[in-house]
């Protein structure tokens, strides 16, 4: 699922009917519907000296097969939830929690991270949930991806619209990169990174569009005009529910010990921790800057009312009164101005004047 | 009690009167009114291997009978609150203290895990108030569920509205699932999560409503649709009154330790927890968008105020004047232009002029 | 002092001059000016088995006797603040602190507890202040309530409005009830708990008049309606302001440790704290409706201007044009139509025809 | 340096150039411009039994002197700060730190305690700025008065509008006081009681000025109420901010230990410590008051803008059509009506039924 | 980088494309294209006892060389970021953490501290990132100040617009100064110093501004005002977003122990931190008194509109009867009043009695 904040429509979570046994047992994956979409296997193993890239086609073959003795990280990913059997065998694998399972194939968790300790037959697992936030087809799109950490292994989901992560295998696949270099932990510092980074050019399209609203609100405001800010509005607090507990998740990774975490990771994490605040700043001001906004819109539409008005009480202050006298000089009535030769100049003169300081009272007053 | 929030109505608690003592000890019970109500007492008690639901007529010589050797978790569910003679049997047998036991008949309390700590004589009981809530008859209701967790035993209570619970007895009656499986902490999961879960649709309910009301502001906004758009803010307001408790007594349940909480249900309410919190991520989000109507309404009527103004202003400005000439014309004066042949086509050029440069104007400052 | 949130008064403290010394030693007390009010005594001695009421009429006898033996409990309550004296034996007696004599004469402190720890001459004593509130004479009082707790000993102290206590005593005169199995600190929770059920009635006279104010806003508003939806929210911020100290010193009673009270009555305690979570949910929902309530207002009357403003405009615009017309044809010009038989007629048609035009042009925007 | 907050300013800060060294070397002080007013020192010297006040003229002779040994506590206190020399000499016989130095020269600080802690040469010091607040020309100031604690002593710095500390002095002169009977620190409680007690009688200026202004609203609203409105609003902003850190500063002297501090003194801190929690719990409501008042200016102003344009609009609906209607017979056309005798008792006849009928629909409109 | 916050423009920040690698290696720097601005290397070494300041041109030999016996603290400081060649000696010179080049170099960090704990090889050092605020062409600018400290060095980096340092030169330069006799924490306290000092000046830029919009709002408010207001509260968002970092770092070098922290410096910076408080004191007081001029502005202007519409209303009220008259008596009908001759002076004391007595009843109701 995508949470999406699209023009009208109020964002909305598809939850399993009440009642029904949360967690996922490996053993019920195989009866859950899949859908028809591709799924992608990559498995990367690397350490300092070595890599191998693989696509993996036969997955319980490939699972069958031991690890190579030198690779010191392996890293498999998937692109795409549509495959049950693929989770499955994944899952059994590399035994993760029902929990987890589901997290992982429901895909509308908040970021979190969820520690399962391991016990004497299995290793302890970190379990990553991060969110992604993105522009399709001119909405704002926020997609999961799950991550379990274990020693030596890292296994990453992506759903639908996965992320292009050549250019990470592109750095395990240089040799002497502070990547290749380092354990799994890093390797999720590193995902976390890309994660985080995303966020920013997203950002910068809220960014130039609040500019051009700015533009429009003092030029040419329109009921639209509001609209349009309240859409960013509502946009930018889609995207601060995504990043404030990404920022929570990767403060937790950054302060607390794992024994799946390395201190080098760690202190790198604080780095994209430093990001993750950079980004909650943006937000914060961009949501101040479009409020501001709004209330500009509003004082404007006020002003064009005021000077509407004003220029209405201008018309009918000077002509109300000069159409009356008219009015008494085509009165049927013995009038005796109405004799007198000068009556029409004189009645000229006498509008003349009265416009006159009408007007010049406007001015003073700062209405003209 | 059910706080209500219906459309005009402000929420109210009726609360005995002050100076009454706190507390209904059990020997009290019997004399206190019971309602007229149908009330079911339905019992089950299972273990990995076996399970026995059944309907309890007679409380009394059900109460006399033992358990069975083979229960691993009996749960009796007590469906309606006016039979008090039923409430004061349960309250006996196990031991349950007055204030809990007012807690549990008088159904407005908010969330909350209560530590009763065992002694020599009984063992230790967390007593636990959860609220759901339901749309029932166009209102948002908001109902009281109260659960007495032993080691192996849970007893549960629902008022006037309960939930259907036969689907997690369906569970409890498949052989193999978890929650057979496990221990009565892990039952009081199950149940939390299905409290957690109805708030989903009801969630999704708002979020229909707002959707409605999104399109009714933009293109036929009323002053009724502005307190809809209140009304909607103020269940809101309820709902999250419901649900911030929830979420406190779900996050202590999750992280305290207590002798009658298996590890494997707090894995499992961490689960809970985090449906919480997107429970309460939604409940903010509606309400900012209910804000944000709130606002573009009050602009569509300002902007509404100012077209109207701005046709008044317009036809005002091109026929007040117009209608002074004419008025001057019709001055019983001696007007040399009125003896004129040509006087009435140049007046109407005059006026066509006049009205033309006017609306030229007038579009040129985009008022058309 | 009563701190008073009436119509348009802003609440006042009324202090000692700066400069002047804080406390009152016992041996002041003498000195300071008593009011004229009746000052009333009560005692009352109780264990399981015995109970003995009684109003004292000589303070300085009553004083010099030894309590009866059997007595576990002794409640001393004072009605009335006026007769220093009464103060001043008391103190001596019960050997009060300076700071808490003064709290207890000028009655405007916050609710709170205060621990003055015992030494070898006298044992611990805990000072409690606690705020009740009232409708009075259409008014919004605030009274206090001073409380001093010892280990078998309660000493209160009530202003010029005492609470009635008689339900209380009723209790401690009943065989067997909890109360009167009790210590001295089971009491204190007994009053507190009276102190706090007392704001359930104010607030439910809030709700019920915001159920008012609700249906005035919309059929009937007037400035009148919108002054007092801000009194409503001015007396909700007073009992915020009473209720939110009450809450922390019962939660702090209810936590901490202190030698005075028994844990029997901080399991009480817990109710009553939950209490007050209830009546500060409710303040807040009442506050949040009253402002949905002036918002509500502001757009009601500015949809009447615009009403208004429609009306005008619609009659504007349909006659200004007309009367122009009319107003050409009665110039005193040579106008050929003036001399056609049809011209009335087809004056009348052209009026109809364009009022009718501007009609239907109105309905399809929406204004009829 | 006094922060004003009068009328039109702007609070403002004058701080030293960027780039300059903090702190006052106390052989630094002799190089800095003094001011040319008045500065007067005066000693108090006292323990239970004996009390010496003296005014000190020359300084540096009495400083060569030795304390008497009977005094216990010694008070120095210096009402303004223009006399370099002075400061410098307290300076270096007490050894005041240079930061010291400088915040109570540069008499702007936020209130603050600072610890700077004892060695070997000199025992410790508690530095403590508070800051009282006045109301002096129409304008509200805030002065600062420093403070040095050590065990035996205080020396007090009060600016060009010293406090008439004259009372406390009377205090300590009375033999048996509280005063006289503690220590220096109990002196510094007093002195910080003082300067509390001081704000209320303010808080009183600004709720009577908020009493008036209530129903100057009500009654003869300007835009000149409306601003002074925000200028009360502003002022108590500039209270909070002088009263939020006293607040701070002596919750912290009454919980934590510090070797000048005898515990009597911080048991009567624990009272001046409920005083400023009683100005914050004031100035907010009074805040919530000045708030709720503007927002009854603008929907009072709103209302007779409401009013005038329903006026012109009743007038305007009235008469528009009978204006068209008079226009129409006063065409030269062959009007048959016009030759009717009776057509002007019935035009008549039709202007009051159309101008009665238009009256009547107002009245149920509720527009009259 | 700068973030600027120029008149319309919204802060943006510039990222790294997402997926590149964080952090840049020493050796990675030599690739990275600089800019072409002046680069200015400063050295001092410095002890009590002698002082030596050089320019240094050329960086290689001046690193070769071992830095003199004598000098306690040495302090290199580079002013221009756009050589890439002498950050990269510095770097392998002193061992800078990749991460934190990276932050030196990308200058858009938030102000922050991080701690690069010691190894055998190399010992501890603090990176701080601290950020200066400046008016430049009429528009705020935020620059960054990179800085590193080690036990007995300080190596500091500015960006395009470096601060002038030739003040704390002067300081070192002097014998005998607090700056001479301390360590290189002392130095960076008093780097700090200066920075926030120079808060000050430009929020008092902010407060002059304030100031005069103050007065134009009362006095000829316009929608560039109000723009101008919004455009104060933009930059005092921006000043926060720069201070409150600050203000975290300050507190938290002042507070936690560090090995290249000295307990001295670590009690100026208390005073540090005291500015920043009193800092961001001002910021929020400044944008309080913004927001309540931009309320002022919005009830000036309706205030406007509804001296507008009153002129309308009276002029119309008065008229429009008056000329519904005259048309009447315009009527080409028999009018038995049109034959008097006293008609004409009649109709005029009509119009007389009518209009004064409509002005009579407007003053009545304050209108004029």
């Amino acid at each position: 699922m995508t949470v999406e904040s699209p023009g009208m429509d109020v964002p909305r979570l598809e939850m399993p009917a009440p009642g029904t046994a949360a967690g996922i047992e490996t053993s019920e994956l195989g009866k859950l519907a899949g859908g028809s979409g591709q799924v992608t296997v990559t498995c990367v193993d690397y350490c300092p000296d070595q890599v191998e890239i693989q696509d993996v086609g036969d997955l319980d073959a490939f699972l069958r097969l031991h690890r190579p003795a030198w690779s010191h990280v392996r890293w498999i990913n998937v692109d795409g939830l549509d495959r049950m059997d693929i989770i499955q065998a994944l899952a059994e694998k590399y035994g993760l929690h029902p929990l987890a399972i589901e997290d992982l194939v429901r895909t509308h968790e908040r970021a979190k991270a969820e520690d399962f300790p391991g016990s004497d037959e299995q290793p302890g697992r970190l379990f990553i949930v991060a969110r992604t936030i993105d522009q399709r087809d001119g909405r704002l799109h926020s997609d999961q991806i799950s991550m379990f950490l274990g020693r030596t292994t890292l296994v990453t989901f992506q759903g639908a619209h996965p992320q292009d992560l050549d250019p990470i295998r592109q750095r395990i696949a240089t040799p002497g990169s502070r990547l290749r270099e380092n354990d799994a932990s890093f390797l999720l510092y590193v995902l976390l990174d890309g994660i985080v980074d995303r966020y920013f050019p997203v950002l910068e399209g809220y960014s130039e569009r609040l500019g051009e609203l700015e533009e429009e609100v003092l030029e040419r405001p329109s009921q639209s005009t509001l609209e349009q800010i309240h859409r960013v509005k509502r946009d930018l607090l889609t995207v601060r529910r995504a990043a404030w507990p990404l920022r929570e998740l990767i403060g937790h990774l950054q302060r607390e010990r794992h024994e799946t975490l390395s201190s080098t990771a760690q202190t790198y994490l604080r780095d994209v921790h430093d990001h993750c605040l950079q980004i909650i700043d943006l937000i914060e001001s961009y949501r101040e800057i479009a409020s501001s906004q709004a209330e500009t819109y509003i004082s404007v539409v006020s002003n064009k009312t005021n000077d509407i008005v004003k220029l209405l009480t201008i018309i009918g202050t000077i002509f109300i009164p000069l159409t009356f006298l008219a009015g008494v000089y085509g009165m049927n009535m013995q009038i005796p101005e109405n004799t007198s030769p000068i009556a029409y100049p004189l009645f000229w003169a006498v509008c003349g004047i009265v416009a006159a300081s009408m007007l010049i009272w406007f001015r003073r007053r700062g209405w003209l």
